[in-house]
């Protein structure tokens, strides 16, 4: 619907653009369209991920695709401003943006609109990020995530329940090996003060990648001391199985680091209760969103994207940053890396939606009939005014539809395409399927 | 998930705004945040919107939030730059914008990524557009749109398809009552080209408001010659069922208005077969869209929003200006006034919806328990820790829960708060239904 189209011949506006530009095959800044049948797909594969949080209790808001500058820096930190596509509000000259992150935003709401609500805020949310890339090319990069936060419990129970409920998730969308990575940035975020502002950031991202060579020369060029460097040398060492703790245990002497190996150690049982220690991995050297989560945290992990289907951890700092202190923990998907995931390890969703089929030939009142039949069966149908069963055909092909339905005249024929349910065809999957199945007159 | 966070120790970034200042409620620029429970009913309002789309063979795409101006500029000619929130797009240097509309997206699309699909394209679609409201207070207004475009199909048989859809959709909600109004710019839209450019626009409005005195009024001062008044003063009364097309053909004699109202009339036909006769209205006097649309097009109405329920039509020139012309007809829900409508006839999705079922006391280990076997019946579990009965129902009240499921030590216990299924409650709801069911020991 346009709403301004009825302005054309009567307001004193002007085109924006001269209109003899070349039209642009993609949108703005990164951002992505997406197309049959892949755009039906992402939104079956979100709701499944979505119905998993409601069951789990997690109720649903929606939060929209700007914000204000504030209210995302609140959340973040300083950001840097190449990070992000702002522009000024026109009704209130505030600067808003296209929101690099949701978390800010349901933060928000809990510190205004959902303070009369008790706790704890059990929360769900779906929606599109902007973010830019690292690395050479600073491209933006459109992000579909899901997610839930859950907000005004403490203590390992929760952070629990938030690893299980993504784990529940992945499996119910079918995924069947995956690994929860778990990290606890209380263990390790201490010995980071030692290293000096300039070196920390690359510090971080070697002892993540376990390289014990370079992280030590990296420290002894930054001047960090003996001791300290020990005991960053020392994280290399500390991931693995739920052994891992027991080992922590034993080298990490300090009361601080015990507890926070005691909080992780619980969070593993209540998982392993729930039939998820094969899942579990852990990782004490992984210290690289150390400034924003406050205790275990995790990274799920499938064969695939070459990166996180989603992370998640405690962050009990952010609510006070809103005005409304209360710890926090929370995860989110992102669904084009679990798509990439399932299709890796051969699993679609499309199977769970209904045939698509098409009906061609005939009359125009023949086919109708023929299309609410097989609606009326739950099929998705549409009807092409075809003059010729190869034209049909060649239709059916491009869009994808799992039959062809065509009625020359009175006798009725059904063109079997390919089966639409378990998409396990023998031979040339574009040619071979193209055999006739006479049918009784439909119509 | 905050891509920035790690930055905070190390970057060179500062603060984006002092987060000194008070903390925004709502999010910029007429945007909106849905909470719990309507976040979830609307989203399963656009979802069963989208299912019927689906039942009628329209393929979904997803389009982003932003778009190049220039797309938005074909597709709805010169726009009045104050409608709409523009920025500079950081990697192109393009002139970005938050849509103001989904349709030309999607003309982008099939002019440059599906042109090698052969026509009819059928594309469904959902998302949110930026408008500003008209009136004195030029507030910009969210609006959650979803619908459909039939490219490539010229003919009654395609604009009949159109509406039947957008009115199996109403149908699948469970809305009974609504009218399907349509209209045919192809007659009146010559006349106006009579009317001097700077009264047109009122004239429009007037004539669509069947206010013959004021009309007439208003030609006369702008200097239309009586003839040309006689023929729009003419379209005041062509108006209301079916009857209205052969009245038209009376009154209008030339040819040009005989083919228009023949194809308004197949379309009738071609609803009527399909058992929605009684749903139809004509207005031949609603002009109001005459720049945009190019033959049939229809206003879906209901009782409650004051505003359409959803507006689409034929509009077969569209096309051409991305270059790639086609005929075309669409329609749009604005999901909101269908939700409206919606609540106006006391009818609610919600019904469809699982249980939402709170845990509350006993042991972390029974509530995990007693939540996960209600999780296998379907339903929607959360678990408090809340310390006494009282404070969980407080709890279940304030968040809606349909049942409280309380342990007190061994003895299990059924708090029945209401009725999830059926919302029939006698008495009080906030109050009587907090009757106590004993039942057995769950854990």
């Amino acid at each position: 619907m346009p709403p301004s189209a009825r302005k054309r011949r009567t307001g004193s506006s002007v085109p924006l653009r001269a209109s003899s530009s070349e039209l642009p095959m993609a949108p703005p800044g990164g951002m992505r369209d997406l197309l049959p049948p892949v755009a039906m797909t992402r939104t079956l594969l979100w709701q499944r991920l979505m119905e998993t949080f409601d069951l789990f209790g997690y109720q649903r808001v929606t939060t929209p695709p700007v914000e204000y500058a504030d209210v995302i820096d609140r959340g973040l930190g300083t950001v840097d401003r190449r990070d992000l596509v702002r522009f000024i509000e026109p009704d209130s000259g505030e600067v808003a943006l296209l929101r690099p992150d949701i978390t800010p935003q349901i933060a928000r709401i809990i510190a205004t609109r959902l303070q009369d609500r008790p706790a704890p805020w059990r929360l769900s949310y779906e929606g599109t990020i902007i973010r830019r890339r690292r690395g050479r090319a600073r491209k933006q990069h459109q992000v579909l995530q899901c997610g839930i936060e859950c907000v005004g419990l403490k203590g390992p129970e929760a952070d629990a329940e938030v690893i299980e409920v993504a784990a529940r998730a992945c499996e119910r969308v079918g995924l069947k090996d995956f690994l929860v990575e778990l990290a606890q940035v209380k263990i390790g975020t201490e010995v980071l003060d030692h290293v000096p502002d300039g070196a920390r950031a690359l510090v971080i991202e070697t002892l993540a990648a376990k390289d014990a060579r370079t992280l030590e020369k990296l420290l002894k060029e930054a001047g960090v001391v003996a001791s300290e460097r020990k005991r960053l040398l020392m994280l290399c060492d500390l991931y693995g199985d739920r052994t891992v703790i027991a080992d922590a245990r034993r080298r990490l002497q300090n009361s601080a680091a015990r507890r926070a190996l005691d909080e992780l150690e619980k969070v593993v049982e209540r998982l392993e209760s729930a039939g998820l220690g094969d899942r579990i991995a852990i990782d004490l050297g992984d210290l690289r969103r150390h400034s924003y989560y406050t205790g275990v945290s995790m990274t799920l992990l499938a064969e695939g994207p070459g990166e996180p289907l989603g992370m998640g951890g405690r962050y009990d700092e952010l609510l006070g940053r809103y005005d409304a202190p209360a710890p926090a923990t929370g995860f989110a998907f992102e669904v084009d890396n679990v798509s990439w995931a399932l299709s890796e390890a051969g699993v679609s969703l499309e199977s769970e939606l209904p045939l698509r089929v098409l009906v061609a030939g005939a009359t125009p009142k023949k086919r109708r009939a023929v299309a609410n039949q097989w609606r009326e069966r739950g099929a998705r149908v549409a009807i092409v005014p075809s003059q010729t069963v190869g034209e049909a055909k060649q239709y059916a092909k491009a869009w994808d539809y799992d039959l062809l339905i065509w009625q020359p005249g009175t006798n009725g024929k059904l063109t079997r395409m390919k089966d639409g349910r378990s998409r396990t065809l023998s031979g040339d999957p574009t040619d071979a399927v193209w055999s006739w199945v006479t049918v009784g007159n439909e119509s």
